[in-house]
């Protein structure tokens, strides 16, 4: 564990030695389909009310995740999660059924990499050897307690996002036991930035600046530059706000290859079928699903080597807005590679 | 860093540099007042809104922390806090004022402990070298989230908490520069234990079984014994959860001297002359102001060498226990000890 500015470096470099996504069915007619361990074809999720869904999701993606570590569930020591919810009641319902002692985590969003980071700063530095990490969220929990319950059919302007259902979870253990899987390489914690932007129908604006402080500050504290990287990808900054980001960084000084630089929000839907998505992707489980789900398989498939996550998150409530806030947000990076 | 079961015993013992609480006037009128930073005589916190009154609380405490630390606000390089408000405001609110990397954290009353036990590791593990860990509650936001507004002057039965109103935050750094101050010896991470109870009403009774489990475990796994401390304090089972957990440790073999186990929520009021407290403290606020104020002077004066605190938390929210869900509860043990 090597510290510099705020980038934490492994040097042990923890492995994700299993990973799962779960996701609704809007994902499931996105083009990261065949990526996802699991797809329902209803937004119920069979289940009774859309918080019961939510947890499902998140239960479901743990399972598999264990399942697929070729751990058992006694073996995971440690859960590290989070959620939209609140008070994170997905999240500590899914702690009571995996029955390990909990850390709940909240960025909002970005709680998919706070939870990462966390855990591989556990299992880097011997406070544990194997984590779980997870994050999850529903379009229906999310809509009815940030905005109005989808079934009222109230309208947004195109620069809203839409809450991606699915969740996503990864065990993290200690590598050099012949464990395959992508390497933790390191994680940026970010800090909150505001520019004053109000307006909870346009987050991908107002994380735009949280992102790319978060992702110039991995630069500097590492050295590293963007070329490093086969892929950085934000999560959820969406059509809007990923323009926004780009800009940003330009300006001090990192030219952003836009082959190599995207966006979870953008990746998961088809925004050209799937209109009401509008600006693209958003919520807990957008990252999560699309690290834990699709980016770990193009890593062992070998497509990607490097890739750097950068969840960003909106950490505003909707009293705080209601009492006239602008809205905090921030943003952390985790650095995932694939040793051949 | 050495794990055992669900324990990090900390090799560098990070230092607690500087702590500070501030409070509300129902705490003030309470026997801990005089160790108390600051006490505010109204309840309104010379704000406008319950939520903005909590936010500063928080942030007064972050600000008399650092000052008693003797460290410039800029030499922090980490914040880690959360709270009990939906989306944590309060704590990403006081995050964007010190402007430093921010990691959020939700454990309900065990977000203080769960705060203070994150920020030891990062200390201890070269993941920082000073970190600032931080809560806060306001009874009228909690009322006003989890029942009903105070001004609706709802009656409770005797079993129920009151919210206290105040915070508590510590800087935590490396051990060895000179630093005076309880060093953080060891820390036990909780699991959930849900033994079905329903009622918001009754949470001490709720809470008892995990703080009964937090404790055995970090018996069980250091080898020490209760005798091995000064003061072990439950934060907060009050009047009706206190001694459920003594008899549930009590049967696991644990005698729990009376003399040496007290609980924050029990030590923080007159309960005699302070009827409205009912059975006694809750909330966030609670453990952080009676550890970060009272305990660490009591070290600091010499009146107590080795304090356990166990924060616990009651992790449900009004939508799960309005969804029929029984409570799930937390708790997070870390041990302070002061070195002669």
């Amino acid at each position: 564990m090597k510290l510099t500015g705020q980038t934490w470096e492994f040097d042990t470099r923890p492995v994700l030695i299993g990973s799962a996504a779960v996701v609704g069915p809007d994902e499931g007619q996105g083009p990261l389909s065949p990526d996802f361990d699991y797809v329902y074809d209803n937004l119920e999720i069979n289940e009774k009310t859309w918080e019961k869904a939510e947890r499902r999701l998140l239960e479901q993606a743990a399972q598999l995740a264990v399942i697929k570590s070729g751990l058992d569930k006694e073996q995971i020591q440690f859960y590290v999660g989070g959620d939209l919810m609140n008070q994170i009641i997905s999240s500590t319902f899914s702690a009571r059924k995996l029955g390990v002692p909990y850390l709940g985590v909240f960025g909002a969003c970005s709680t998919s990499m706070e939870s990462l980071a966390i855990s591989a700063l556990m299992v880097d530095t011997g406070a544990a050897e194997r984590v779980m990490a997870g994050t999850g969220s529903h379009n229906c929990t999310a809509e009815k307690q940030f905005r109005y319950p989808t079934e009222y059919g109230s309208q947004k302007p195109p620069t809203a996002q839409y809450t991606v259902t699915g969740a996503g979870c990864g065990v993290i253990a200690k590598g050099g036991q012949g464990q395959t899987g992508p390497r933790i390489a390191r994680a940026t914690i970010g800090r909150i930035m505001d520019l004053g932007v109000k307006d909870p129908f346009n987050m991908g604006a107002a994380m735009a600046p949280a992102a790319a402080d978060t992702i110039a500050a991995h630069f500097r504290d590492t050295g590293l530059s963007p070329d490093y990287y086969d892929l950085i990808v934000t999560g959820d900054l969406a059509s809007v706000g990923l323009p926004i980001a780009q800009e940003l960084l330009e300006k001090e000084g990192y030219q952003m290859d836009e082959t190599k630089f995207g966006d979870c929000g953008l990746m998961i839907y088809n925004r050209e079928k799937q209109k009401a998505v509008l600006a693209g992707g958003s919520g807990c489980g957008c990252s999560a699903a699309v690290t834990y789900g699709h980016l770990v398989k193009r890593m062992l498939q070998r497509e990607l080597h490097k890739v750097l996550v950068v969840a960003t998150g909106s950490l505003h409530s909707p009293l705080s807005v209601q009492q006239g806030e602008s809205i905090p947000c921030i943003a952390h990076a985790v650095a995932l590679e694939m040793e051949d």
